[in-house]
């Protein structure tokens, strides 16, 4: 039976770490909501969901994941979940929980990248929190970016089995978590992107090396790939960029 | 040997959330960054391992846990680690991943109310965010506690095994955390909470039950509960404090 991935239509969002997991690994999967309603598919059918006033384990928002009658929510769940079973995750038990701290810390930074252009309410337009989303993303560009891949970085330098990995010696879902959300801010801020590769060069190769693998390069250049775009997490909005140090 | 937990001093913050599984569980731990320097502890040895340039599983930052070798980053990673051997997790697998997709769910609670504090900036004052953090404010009491907190009522009276727990029939780590915000949230926005627990009866009445739970009850009442602060996620302001509907 295929997975079935429940995000919203439109945009990359959070759904996009999950769907590189599935596409990494050539997994069967369904992406619900971008289906047909004749096929009981649609946004419709994730409301349905996640309005149930019967089922058991409700998620509190999209992404989540169906397998037969089990919901997992959440980026980092899904992949704790699926990882194992895709081949994206450590054989060893002790690095599953490694690799799931450093998920939890891309999430992290997802969540700071939504707030760039969000930082007052995700329920209040963006054109009216502009000049918050201004001084938001300065701190976001010259004291986030550097503190996070600075880090992410020396995970990398670090890892005694290599550093084109974030954990172990092959790959796994958290170095095609960080190709996103790399290309995700190269989408973004494309200006204070630009030395990224000079400051961060492990993180970059790891960035390109990704973009590679074969299914990977097949995805990205499929329909299945929805562009990035202002609904999404990383919205380029040129008022918000600017160059970094 | 006892675990060790790794926690800035003088706060509860995002520790208490491990703090209080492993004290309901009556486990062996060292509060690492609360003990003296003289035995090797203090805000010294935690700073050691975090700037560490060989460790091989590096955190992005406190909390973490280590047992014995291994170093388990992020809250909801380290009860996700510990729930079991803690007696604190459902025993089924599959309700592993619904209890922590509801700590993640927890966890992003637990940012958000950071971000009324601090909504442009974590490294920039409250007082040079104050009007931001006003309108955050008052967008988190009017909108993302009802949003929240229903979905959390709802995820209580839809468990299966009982409106008491929620997941499963027994205690679990998540329903700790469940109470840990409440108490925070009670102390931080105290009029937005008034009438809490008519809105939610279920989660006020989980939130009481675990009070009463033996182990709890002594650490609340003990001297390594560390009374909240300003300098915590839940900070009183009274300034952000308004009336719920």
């Amino acid at each position: 039976m295929p997975y079935e991935l429940y995000y919203w239509d439109g945009l990359q969002g959070r759904g996009e770490f999950v769907r590189l997991a599935l596409e990494d690994a050539g997994a069967e999967y369904i992406d619900v909501a971008r289906g047909a309603k004749k096929d009981g598919l649609g946004t419709e059918a994730m409301m349905k969901v996640m309005n149930s006033k019967t089922e058991a384990h409700i998620p509190f928002a999209p992404p989540f994941l169906k397998d037969g009658e089990l919901i997992v929510p959440h980026v980092a769940n899904i992949l704790l979940y699926l990882g194992p079973k895709l081949g994206l995750a450590p054989k060893s038990e002790n690095l599953r929980y490694v690799a799931h701290g450093l998920q939890l810390t891309i999430a992290d930074v997802v969540a700071e990248v939504h707030d760039t252009h969000h930082p007052l309410a995700t329920d209040l337009y963006y054109e009216d929190q502009k000049d918050a989303a201004k001084i938001r993303s300065q701190n976001f560009i010259e004291a986030r970016i550097p503190k996070f891949f600075g880090y992410f970085e020396r995970v990398l330098r670090q890892n005694p089995d290599g550093d084109t990995h974030m954990v172990g010696k092959a790959t796994t879902y958290v170095d095609l978590s960080l190709f996103q959300l790399v290309d995700g801010l190269q989408y973004a801020f494309p200006r204070a992107m630009r030395k990224f590769g000079k400051h961060y060069p492990r993180v970059a190769a790891l960035h390109d090396a990704v973009l590679e693998r074969p299914n990977i390069a097949l995805y990205v250049d499929s329909e299945r790939r929805i562009p990035f775009n202002e609904s999404g997490i990383f919205r380029h909005y040129p008022e918000l960029d600017q160059d970094a140090k």
